[in-house]
């Protein structure tokens, strides 16, 4: 049933953050850097982002399951003659929906929104081992015009 | 007697605004970007950056004159057990000060303030074209563990 239901694409509510901390630790790099079994930090995360205007985590339901989650933040900025941008973070998609299209639909969305929104520009950074998510962003009509860097504290 | 002069870091208020967009022009890529003949949207984003308490336009002056400028805005989020995270965006530093150790100066400044924020990681994406900007970010600490993308709308 799960597979024929249609696809809605809300704002996660605190009810979704245990779906949403699978997902984030079901992946290659997320898995040594989240904590499912201890959902104390997140529950308060949730509460920073739910406090700010420019934050939207949103989910995607299928039937009553959660299968895709992404945060879009719109930035304000100088550069560019005033213009906002709005950055994709914390793509992700469950195991079972991968290849299915989902994925697309979920950044069209956002690229979407961000247009409503105003934003001149909609930016995202990719771990250089995901070669498969840049394929995947390029195909959306992004470029890889960047070099990403962190630093972690 | 301005090469001499402390520098202060210090928010940027609007009567910044023409030196830090002069800065903002001043750029290989900025050039063709941005519009200092013409503050008017300037001036409408710079008022969205002051109302959003999680956006910190900065210049750095020395003696009375403007001589850098960057944005550091706090992301809070889920993935990476609920980690708030800074981004760099519109770093300049006035011709005249380049080499000198203001920019160095000016990131240790963003990355100390976000760690006192709780921020766990600061990022940042620089144009492909930016070798050396790439190699000052990588001799603070940085890494290039990721591809940034674009998206203009």
């Amino acid at each position: 049933m799960h597979e024929t239901a249609d696809l809605v694409i809300r704002p996660a509510t605190g009810a979704d953050l245990p779906a949403i901390v699978a997902m984030l630790a079901d992946d290659p790099l997320g898995a040594t850097r989240e904590s499912p079994d201890d959902l104390t930090p997140y529950v308060a995360a949730f509460k920073r982002l739910t406090e700010d205007p420019h934050q939207h985590v949103m989910v995607a339901v299928r039937g009553e399951r959660v299968v895709g989650t992404l945060q879009l933040t719109f930035v304000p900025g100088l550069s560019r003659r005033g213009s906002t941008r709005s950055i994709i973070e914390g793509v992700r998609v469950h195991a079972d929906e991968r290849g299915g299209g989902l994925g697309t639909r979920f950044i069209e969305w956002a690229v979407e929104r961000s247009r409503e929104e105003g934003c001149r520009l909609v930016q995202l950074t990719s771990d250089v081992s995901r070669t498969d998510a840049h394929r995947f962003y390029e195909r959306l009509g992004f470029t890889a015009s960047h070099v990403g860097f962190k630093l972690q504290l």
